[in-house]
């Protein structure tokens, strides 16, 4: 079967599974009154697809797995029929490379009027689409200029950041303040100073020839633990510990982010200040080769089964 | 015309308005992608219809204009027009009591691939559905059972709590402590052990005679201001402070909840404590009598629209 030439025409703008069915994703939607968005009761995961595999779908599951029951989620559908889910979503758009989402919303209460949590009906929403970058190419290619925003990071004892969640209001108004400034994105800081994540990523230092990430305040990202993996292949000291905003601001090296949509982004400028060469550091760099040459030779590699496309 | 028996019977169950266009209920949805879903990039408000008429319509609209603002969300709809639009919602429905709710989402780039805030097309989401209590009349009539969660209310520097917002994430985690301990619902303090709110409401308090309510880590209610003038007009000394939790947990005389869904819900039980009587406290219901006379008597109504059915 020539996968790369026969998707199903309805989906090849994207393909999603609601309410238990397979559907185009201008059908892809959730009632207004969901509490997955009128709470954003909902936890999510994101796995990406390069060259017709997935990368650590088996990783990606057992976090959503997590995520759902440290919340109390739970969808009718069993993780290996999630599995199954997105596979042929995938399968349905005939996509090479895709960013494939997976979401569990608490739903409304089964039991009319009741305002229990334990009454709702939970639900499956997953859909692949077209690969999306957190960071364009073009701007991983000369460097992120990134601004360190001014409102402080949600702390983890009011919502869990490895908990992957959709209430991104830090976020957001760090990234207004990085937009006015004219910044690609942002790295928010908690309210003791230390660096935590931005919108969609964690941040690594290069820092007196060591590799660093934040302890707190971030997700345990997918794409990190590559990274950390890889520093660990190639016998690069790195460690995940706590990163007093001036290290970042002042005496880091160099500094690169880490998201399953860019895989390893290198930043040129942290606010006024220009790293390096006001491009990608060395390190980064060939962290970032390193990342998608170990796709390249099948690492970590589930093949899409494009077969599930009936 | 007589209004109670000629709704839209497709409009029974309530009547939305998405897209720009006014639809029953089960047709009210967003898409998945939706940054008003993805990022929680929402604000909203909820007004109440009682007997006909919009209770403080104008403040309502006046706060969600401030939350718009202050979040730099703009739909395409004027105020005026949004204005139309609810009393539309309500005279779909046909109903005499109804919670009434406005949103505007950031929606989806309008440039497609942007990952711009500025980029995106805001919209507005309106609907009517009949009269929701957040406690139920059983429960505000015995006084709820309140638990005060071990959770932390996120801090006001990292999200607005002023800006009504879907991310209830905090409260969340309060509610399933709350359940599982066999009360009614939870109220959050801050990292520094000041009483907030809880899910969907203000709390106050009666304390040596006076009737006060917290200054930070709170919606500005509009039914709390609505306590605070009763309490101006009947002389009653009121106060927005700050409220240690012990004064919660051990020393207040009375606790009441205020809402737009429910009004002034008296509490009988804080955690462990049994307040007075293990009933509402007399001046708790001498201001859910109060607030609801002052109703029947037309404060601040707006009567509906109803000949907008059409």
């Amino acid at each position: 079967m020539d996968i790369g030439t026969h998707p199903r025409p309805e989906f090849a703008s994207g393909a999603a599974y609601v309410n238990g069915r397979f559907v185009p994703m201008a059908q892809a939607t959730i009632p207004v009154t969901d509490w997955g968005f009128t709470r954003s009761d909902v936890t999510y995961d994101v796995v990406h697809v390069r060259g017709g595999a997935f990368f650590r779908l088996q990783d990606h599951l057992d976090r959503f797995a997590t995520s759902m029951r440290k919340w109390r989620l739970s969808p009718p559908e069993s993780l290996a029929e999630i599995e199954t889910i997105l596979h042929r979503c995938v399968a349905l758009t005939g996509l090479q490379d895709a960013y494939v989402s997976m979401a569990c919303a608490r739903g409304t209460p089964a039991v009319p009027g009741s305002r229990r949590l334990s009454d709702c009906a939970n639900h499956l929403i997953a859909y692949a689409v077209p690969w999306i970058d957190v960071l364009s190419p073009a701007i991983q290619a000369r460097g992120a200029h990134v601004l360190i925003a001014s409102t402080p990071r949600i702390p983890d004892a009011s919502l869990d950041p490895t908990v992957k969640n959709y209430q991104r209001g830090d976020f957001t108004l760090g990234l207004m303040e990085a937009e006015d400034a004219g910044f690609d994105t942002a790295i928010l800081c908690d309210a003791a100073g230390l660096v935590t994540e931005g919108p969609g990523f964690n941040v690594f230092l290069v820092h007196e020839g060591r590799v660093i990430t934040p302890r707190h305040g971030s997700l345990g990202g997918i794409t990190r633990q590559s990274v950390l993996d890889l520093c660990a292949m190639e016998g690069i000291p790195a460690a995940v510990e706590d990163i007093p905003r001036q290290v970042l601001e002042e005496e880091a090296e160099e500094v690169f982010l880490a998201t399953t949509a860019g895989g390893v982004m290198p930043v040129a400028r942290v606010g006024r200040r220009i790293l390096g060469n006001d491009r990608p550091g060395p390190l980064s760099a060939r962290l970032k080769d390193l990342y998608w040459r170990k796709h390249a030779e099948g690492w970590h590699a589930t093949p899409v089964r494009y077969e599930l496309v009936g």
